[in-house]
């Protein structure tokens, strides 16, 4: 849950446009990856630091520059100032906890994304925050973990596939935006998993713990709620304002990606319907296995109480109590104990409690 | 439930535009029908393959494709070839997951419906996808499965009715849409059955299990719901962005159709609220039958207990009980004991327990 | 509940715009009654077909053509025919679960109403479609039901009330608008007083029969919802797109009206919310009844079975218990019991139990 | 809850634009009261009808007529006539379960309010309904109630507090709907106090009448919401579609008043968030007080029950129980009594019941 | 919770646009600073009245006036005759349950917002109304408690951070906006850390006063979401209709406060869902808690009361009882007894109740 709070209070009283990584304390190293190509040539370089990204001289030529981890200021502003970003954008770059939008800065867009993944061990929702710079001719991506997210975009571009499309920054930002998406499924379908799991067992066993497991479950529901909702309006600001860098070819390809995020946004929703639906099945399943209980415990005490209670009469001590005397008393006693326990029996057969 | 999980993960890495079925795997071939029509003429064939389709001879007759099975990644390219069909449009007719939406090719509108049914056995929702590709003087249809959902229409054509409005594409697609949302009205009669069914047992017999069905009816009405309020958008973009392909005269019945998607939409609302109701009865009538048998529990306690302890201080073996000797001292002890329990019975006939 | 689900599979393959009467199958004639008039004059006669009406030869007059009964196609097809009216009109007219809508077909405007009535017997809700085709000098009102709603303003024309207005078919449609309107307070108000029955008797005797009483009632006030909201819409409609058709000084009776439906959708609000505010009490009241319950069953409990022990411990055999030998033994343990009961009592008391 | 219930019913089958006065029958005399004032002089006039108001001789000052009590149809039909009131405005008047509206007729328009008070004595809220019609140089306000709700003005007037102001028409309605919604704000402190009662009582001691009361607060803060939510709307259309009549000077008065609306509004929702937490409350604490219950029922029944086991034990009359003739047995017994219950009080004591 | 009723009944009857200060009694005197500079010069004083501000020389200057306390009427109102605003915007100062809002009064903006803290005693939510009045060279600051709130922001001016932006009075308006929006995050980790604690305790120990704490904390995130909410539209608002106060390089500026907005109002939803989640889970647990106690009671009930019922057989006193002769009567009685106890525990471990 801890993830869900906002850790801004780093920032308090500084003026806007300051700096300041916000995330966990990390002690590696940030890795660039530069990566320049046009429709016939490729070169692809890992650096430390930006001054060794090679120069753009071809302007037929695109230039790919992704980031992996914003941990260090100095870093993140070189990059900052070779690309003449503005300080709000490169503050946002390294406040890890924005929420996805795209702003267009005048000589460029900038549009921040969440990349999601399940946590395996605890099944806990993990966001990376991704940021996309995208100018005429370079794009730069910086991501929050040092995993690349990116690896298939630059194996396509390597081996030439839509090379002549990729060619334009526009079709470039969709094809990152559209892996993100893509992502998304593979994190819905180990969603759905879960809560098919979990749908089975409470079915079959339902105790306590399921409680806190769709709590938990709803709670990673609404995470990745909270990170594509916003997406929607992000892609269609991209569409809408983000004129200038989209190109009508691409137009309908970032309708189709508008479209998969529409039909993540479906799912969630049905996610979100089952989890209700199953805290509804757990507390009738309570309500009905005291039911269970109580019933038990009524005929056992409807059973045995006025046995118990005939056996005390003929227990009593007074002086005067013929029945005892008679030779035929105790098994008829014992013969009218086992009328009453029977008619007791058939009394809750016929009222469905046995 | 499984159905409700989107399979996406076989695309990921992938180039967008890449055409991958995504549904189960199938054997059988898929089946083409190509219907060649005009004001006087009407020709019919099947085909295995688009190649052997006619082709379009004169240009005042329309020809309608239809394919039933989208598995076969290479039959699929080959009429999106013949149509100059987009890449996306051939991906989107592949991926069987799509929501209901339009789109505007510039050359010919994409349409994406969903036809539902109700499987007699589980009576889960099943869905298949229907996409219609409409051109100028072509119409391509392809559904899922391999029941083709179109018979009625084709025959419509064959015997003549309206052949002279059917002689524009606009119309025939109103057609087919409509046919589809017509069957909608029968998955929600039967809807509608079951509920009435589920709704007399609650009254009747209300069993632990009644709560899994009144689930399973809530997430079938969710699919239709999922299926039918996106066609509302698709229905209104048709009309307003359409304009290109929709004629003035077909406008009339493209709002009839919207008219009955409505009808539908309020239908669901309606079953979505009785089974709302139905939980809330189901929820009280556990608390009721809680209610009851604690009753009879305390009924029995209340009247055994003071009775028991009589008994027991009867069944004292002090030596000095002066009541032990009194010849009258058992009945009178009988007595009192019947007095308590009628005045018990009494009690609780006052409280309205009995 | 049937009455919600739509019986619209009788239509599923049939070309659009054939018209099918889908309601109940009924013996009785459609009647049909034409009145005739101008400012000066006023005609009224019934008549079995629409060859019978008589033609209007003065042009300055107005033709009100009211039909009770929508089930005999060949009649409902010929008035069609005289009025011009589109095939999708007249088929809407026999498709009496049609949605409360307007719709502008150029030479009329076609209106589709609910007229609701509760049925005495069982409290039901009852929806009779009314359609209005207003054109410039006629109007034609088909009513599903036999019993005429439209008595009274008929009765208003010839006693010349608002004859001057009436002249205009605008202000007879909204005088026929108004007649409906008008009949939901009637309903409203008797929803309200079973509403306030139920309440009374949830407070003084809540049965698990309420619970039903309620369901039943949310279901009414939901099909009155169902009916008047769409009203709204119709109305709006009226103003804004069938500005041929009304004149100015018709439009603020029409606003009028409106308001009317507005407070319509008021008070099925307060329904709504008073209806779950009665499950909540419902229910809160069979927890507190578990309660009382469960005190009356712990306090007899508590209470008798220390005694019952006490009395037990001196019921025991054993040859060495010297205070079965006391001569005050017996009454010093009475006395201790009913010390243990009184404190008992005195305990429950502060607890507030008692 | 009566109140909700809208009496309509006398007015079906008349006419629309028939005055019917369908409130409570009164027999108290309408009282009206004319201000004839201007900058300069001030005039103020009881009459028992509108003849016997002085004629507005100076164009330059403005006639502000008040009657209190719309129940005499002549009287007001009287007014309406000097006026020149349109026959809906009149029906309007009169018909005292209007909505909040906002009407412009051309020559006047014509508002109608709700002013509220929370009646002492069973803490009902009580609506009354005034009519504001302001033309060029005069206003009218109808009051149902016979209690004048304006006197602060009137006095304010007289005074010349803001005379220059007032002498528009515009600033005096602009007053008027600032009294009565500041007066909405003295109803928010009174139900304000009564929540908080009843929260304190909630927690203190939480009875079954609590639910009732809660409910019945509900519905009073409901008819707050529903006499609010449209003045929103209201002085909205003041504003933007009653341009006419209010000046630019005025206008922020206007948005003023309209904040004022909103703050009300805010709080309402507040209120129905309080009283929707104290139901969740209530009802977790009736669970708890028979989770309490149920505990000392079972605390008691398990130290108990093994005993009187015990007991019964050597209470049997076998022959042959060896410890019957120990001469320690009894003590022994009693000690292993002693044992097995504080060890059950330590069992308890463990998990916490105790 | 009294923090929520509006204390306006003071105001009532008074004639609009007479200030009132609505709050708490103070006896403190009012603070006023005032801070004068231009890109090179900083002068700071405080001053106990507003004549004592040295008048603004240098038309190049920017004068910031800040008052902490609005409870002195003659102070404020000299205040507002100094810088000419309306009459309305001083009552608004004073009256100190205003809704955050902006508002053009031409020659001057008016913004009100809120400032909030948590209680560190009662951990209540505490707001504190800010006023900013903000014109072409003055911004004058009002704030309701005597805590400044802008000392970090005159410190920056004071070290000439951002001097040449702030020269600028929307640059400066935007700093206290942003300091304000900053400090909600502070709020937010106090609220969140205060909900996971609750969530932790409710996992380990949930008591009947865990309901209670979470009703508080929902209606904290409440009052939070009432102060953050309308914000959006102020922001908006400024950046829409305040464009005359605005340039174009601050206006990014305040998309970014803006998205800060959002992103605060996000984190209200997931806290307003984790502590819907929590009711539930606690309601869950309770009726759990309910099912272990009936378990345990019925256990017991079940084993002994069979046990007793049989101990009673033989202690009853016929003559006739062959059993009790027999050697091994006593003995073979114990083992039916612990036979019959050993089942019943077999019984409900299979069961799973032990």
């Amino acid at each position: 849950m801890q993830k869900n709070v906002v850790k801004r209070s780093k920032k308090s009283g500084l003026p806007p446009g300051t700096p300041v990584y916000i995330g966990e304390h990390r002690a590696d190293e940030v890795k660039i990856t530069v990566t320049t190509y046009n429709e016939t040539t490729f070169h692809e370089k890992e650096a430390d630091a930006i001054e060794d990204a090679p120069p753009l001289l071809d302007t037929r030529a695109i230039q790919w520059i992704n980031v992996d981890g914003v941990h260090q200021v100095d870093i993140i502003e070189e990059i900052g100032k070779r690309f003449h970003l503005h300080a709000l954008t490169i503050e946002d770059v390294m406040n890890t906890d924005q929420r996805p939008k795209v702003e267009d800065f005048g000589d460029y867009l900038y549009i921040v994304l969440k990349n999601l993944s399940l946590n395996d061990q605890n099944g806990a929702m993990e966001a990376e925050q991704i940021s996309i710079v995208a100018g005429d001719d370079f794009v730069v991506t910086f991501q929050e973990d040092k995993i690349d997210a990116f690896t298939h975009i630059r194996e396509r571009i390597k081996n030439g596939a839509n090379r002549e499309k990729i060619m334009k920054t526009d079709f470039l930002v969709y094809s990152l935006i559209d892996e993100i998406v893509d992502n998304y499924f593979t994190v819905i379908e180990g969603l759905g998993e879960k809560i098919e799991l979990l749908e089975e067992e409470l079915v079959t066993r339902p105790t306590p713990k399921i409680m806190e497991a769709i709590h938990r479950l709803k709670s990673s529901v609404f995470s990745l709620h909270k990170s594509v909702w916003p997406l929607r309006e992000v892609i269609n600001g991209l569409e809408r304002d983000g004129s200038r860098f989209i190109h009508e070819s691409t137009r309908i390809y970032i309708r189709d990606v508008y479209d998969h995020t529409i039909q993540v946004i479906d799912t969630i929703e049905i996610f979100r319907d089952m989890l209700y639906g199953m805290i509804d099945i757990y507390l009738s399943s309570i309500s009905n296995r005291l039911n269970e209980v109580m019933k038990v415990l009524t005929i056992i005490a409807t059973i045995f109480m006025p046995l118990t209670f005939i056996a005390g009469v003929y227990g009593m001590n007074f002086k005067n109590m013929p029945e005892l005397a008679w030779p035929w008393g105790y098994p008829a006693v014992l013969l009218v104990m086992l009328t009453i326990s029977l008619s007791m029996l058939f009394f809750f057969k016929r009222k469905k409690w046995l």
